[in-house]
């Protein structure tokens, strides 16, 4: 278990300090993560990896020549901000672009995503490439949906040392996603981590079980069987990982990763015997990797990665690199002479908005605080119910967004600017601070329902149905959730229908907002009787039935406050 | 706990095999552990490290230039034998000595000390350092007396970096030892390691407790606390150790460990605030490590290292080295451009002995192999009784030890030889397969009765008076142990005197010898009431008191089998 912290709440802010603090030579920190202490010569291509902390040395580990350019540090098992990966990259674009590389975690996708669409505003080249090699998260015909484990680490090296080559833009995408393609990943557990200041695991596996592909966050497996030994082990990982193979035969390099509580003696063991069968089915192994390299805080279990070489991706996986947790060979430098330079913030222009957009954006910057009071207040209970299925910190991230939100929000309305922008800059603090999943979802469907609301006149309950609209579909197509799949959309999609139905019988905006918040309030409790579509280890999908899903209780709680503001504003006028 | 193995009495094997596999750039096996796989160049002194194994990267991790020409591996936690140390020093010996480093344990002490010795016999000079930085386990007055943790990856380090630098041998020693006088270390552990195969932690911190100055292997420690908080923790390490600072202030170098449960992340948490607290304290730190250097399996707990570094130490520290587990900076190899030699094994010349040494040597050899079967009978009490105070592999030690004894002895008796070198062989063979302290004595008490026996006509009762004297000696010069310590050493001084004295009355030998081994079975029994000295964790030294010292019963049941043996033997004749 995670026995050493001082506050669970900043216990990344603290890691990093202390990571930073022993690796200056290495690193230095910028707001959401860290980049090279000297930056890369001008004109290389930056390749930024990232993703929720827990996995150490990924990510941050591998920031140096050779490898990253910079990493995004997300709280443990849980993505960083869009805001986040837009920030190191900035810090690490040596104006070739940024090149990201992560896991394929819905949270991951929807934040970078988000960040590349930003970078591509400010006329910055970025692109994402999505890593899935674990075999068993989904069937060879969905290999899109495959997580990202062990197989970040080479992917990573690869695209990092094409960089460093002076490969340009299209071609590290392009190599990169070649490595993606030819890695296969196949892990195994015995046992979860806790996070720093909880009890119990995260998950667990029976003792004398062993979870067969469950993911390095508890995420469902292929099955659960008796514990094997070393060398059972040894055929199993290789044979599941061969069974895959996109290659007859041929060259390989290998990394068989402890998860942390599984040490380097018994992971020697289990290589004893793989590279024994590896060499009998014809496989050659060029320069393997034994060790921890992609951990789970204290989880117990291991994985064996095989990524298939042709003499390019030799190479790259070969060429020197030196970070703080990774060191290879002579690195010829491709540091920069300069000094490290500060990241030029980008201006946000104030465009003051007329008198009747002024005055929304007050209603929207009292509702926003009002908002965070009631959310700070319900966070022991929104914790409670994420602890049931979840890792318990719905509560912890909708307070922290709630307030950076309102704040955000106050600011920017004290400056005169329209509702928009309010929504815009209050949704950017918030999805930054909250982090995660909801983070992002609540950031989005914030600046959406801004982007349609009036700033020359005073809102309309035609405004809120569009507004209301718009958050919806960007939630939806950030986060892939469909109605019946236990998320906040079970929760939104009534609001919504019941919006737009409301207002359409002619009935007034504030009347048609209470109502559709009762729908919602409904449809939330009942995802009590759903199981989630994915989520984390299979018992505790199980354990969730019965429970409602946090994100939707929040979501109605706060839809059903903002009623009883909106109505108060209108009896006051 | 350790889940992944085959065999636990293979375990060592098994994970060298496999650690060799995956380095084969850097390492390669010679017996008892690994040396470079390019040797140094010639005339570069060699630096060879050891001890038990279970600490990866310790000790075989860190072979290759720039760090250590060799390792010599033990099974988990228990030193190698001498035969070991010997074997790897001959095949890392470039013509110009070999110094040893190593953690102060007895057994280590016993089986380096006696590779010393035939190094030396052999022309090849040799000489142990000690490392002793666990402030913890001994008062500041008695340092020589104090355990070596996480100090020998330093004084390792520093050693072979001045022997790549082209330092002699003397200078190697000297620096060396100056790097064990500057360095002190403080550790702490919340939950103790299993060993393959066993459902039991070796030793057990109650949960929500910290045992601080606890040893690796669960040694006892100086007080236990409630759990801290990292910035406790932080403050609790750095006080301790700069409490015991050879220098005011200063440049330090620092690394701060984790055991193999407690995690990177975690790690950093710690440095963060220890980081301030030695800033604070006007003391610099220069190129410091934080993460897992010196593991115990899958132990929770972490250490503080600091060593005071002046000019030349810190050139050394700062040195490059491409090994395994640990590469820092650009290595200018000092490999040697010759192909790997096979070390030639040194010949044993066959001298056949007189027809009365040569019926002694029989019935030495018929003996032993009768212990061997009988050893291997008591394994499993001979187990139970260790693992309530130990570690539970007495019988599996003894069984291995007594087997390749009898082997040995029935080669050599077949060639002829008298029952000197009979022994010789036996005790070599012995030490070589029971690993730890109780095969080192084992082997060498066998060694030195063999002295004392004739070859050129029948042993007499005087003969094995002073064999048995002679025994006692080296077991006791060795194992430093006294009456009353609850070793075999309490069997062995009854057994002695009374041998002696039934002798001195005129008792013939195998009627003296029985009443000896009486003597020797009654003060076997006896030690059940008493209290290691020295011993693991201090609740297993408490729980052994009221059983027996497994060492004394089997040594016991050694004497008295001999003397069934000897006495038929009369009969028969």
């Amino acid at each position: 278990m995670t026995r050493l912290y001082d506050d669970p709440a900043t216990f990344t802010e603290d890691m990093v300090t202390g990571f930073v603090a022993a690796h200056p030579q290495h690193v230095r920190r910028v707001p959401g993560g860290v980049v090279r202490s000297r930056p890369a010569r001008a004109g290389k291509v930056a390749v930024v990896t990232g993703g929720g902390s827990g996995h150490y040395p990924a990510f941050c580990g591998v920031v140096g020549p050779g490898f990253a350019d910079g990493a995004v540090i997300g709280n443990i098992f849980t993505s960083p901000s869009a805001a986040d990966a837009h920030s190191v990259a900035r810090a690490a674009d040596r104006g070739a672009g940024v090149v990201f590389s992560f896991g394929n975690y819905a949270g991951d996708n929807m934040n970078f995503g988000l960040a590349v669409e930003r970078l591509a505003r400010e006329g910055v080249r970025a692109h994402n490439v999505v890593v899935t090699d674990d075999v068993a998260s989904a069937p060879a015909e969905e290999q899109a949906k495959r997580r990202g484990v062990v197989g970040d680490f080479v992917v990573f090296k690869v695209a990092s040392a094409a960089a460093e080559e002076g490969y340009d833009f299209d071609e590290v995408v392009r190599v990169a996603e070649h490595a993606n393609a030819r890695t296969r990943s196949l892990g195994v557990a015995f046992d979860g981590c806790t996070l720093p200041g909880q009890d119990h695991a995260l998950f667990e596996v029976p003792e004398g079980r062993m979870g067969l592909g469950l993911g390095i966050h508890g995420e469902p497996g292929v099955s659960e069987t008796p514990m094997p030994s070393a060398s059972e082990l040894a055929k199993t990982l290789v044979d599941g990982v061969l069974a895959e193979a996109p290659a007859e035969g041929g060259r390989v390099t290998a990394i068989l990763n402890g998860l942390g509580a599984t040490k380097y003696e018994e992971l020697f063991v289990v290589w004893g015997t793989a590279a024994r069968l590896l060499a009998e089915a014809g496989v050659e192994v060029v320069a393997p990797e034994v060790g921890e390299l992609v951990t789970s805080l204290d989880m117990a279990g291991c994985s064996l990665t095989l990524t298939w070489l042709d003499d390019e991706l030799e190479r790259l996986w070969l060429a020197p690199a030196d970070t703080p947790a990774y060191r290879r060979g002579t690195i010829e430098s491709s540091t920069s002479d300069v000094e490290v330079e500060d990241v030029v913030p980008v201006e946000q222009e104030v465009v003051v908005a007329p008198e009747a957009g002024q005055a929304t954006s007050g209603v929207v910057a009292g509702a926003l605080r009002a908002v965070a009071d009631l959310l700070r207040d319900n966070e022991d209970e929104f914790g409670r119910l994420d602890a049931i299925a979840g890792d318990g910190d719905h509560g912890r991230g909708m307070t922290r967004g709630s307030a950076a939100g309102a704040e955000a929000a106050e600011t920017a309305a004290g400056q005169g600017v329209g509702p928009s922008a309010v929504l815009l800059e209050a949704g950017d603090a918030w999805a930054s601070k909250a982090g995660g999943t909801s983070g992002v979802l609540w950031g989005a469907a914030l600046r959406s329902f801004g982007d349609l609301l009036p700033d020359d006149r005073e809102a309309r309950a035609a405004d809120l149905v569009a507004g209301a609209d718009a958050a919806l579909a960007s939630v939806q197509r950030l986060g892939r959730a469909e109605l019946g799949d236990k998320t906040l959309v079970d929760a939104l999609v009534p609001f919504v229908d019941e919006l737009r139905a409301a207002v359409g019988e002619g009935v007034g905006g504030v009347a048609a907002w209470r109502r559709a918040a009762t729908a919602s309030t409904k449809a939330a409790a009942a995802t009590a009787q759903l199981r989630p579509r994915t989520g984390r280890a299979r018992p505790l999908a199980e354990r969730s039935v019965g429970t409602p899903d946090p994100g939707a209780t929040s979501l109605a709680l706060v839809l059903t406050r903002v009623g009883e503001l909106i109505e108060r504003g209108g009896e006051d006028q």
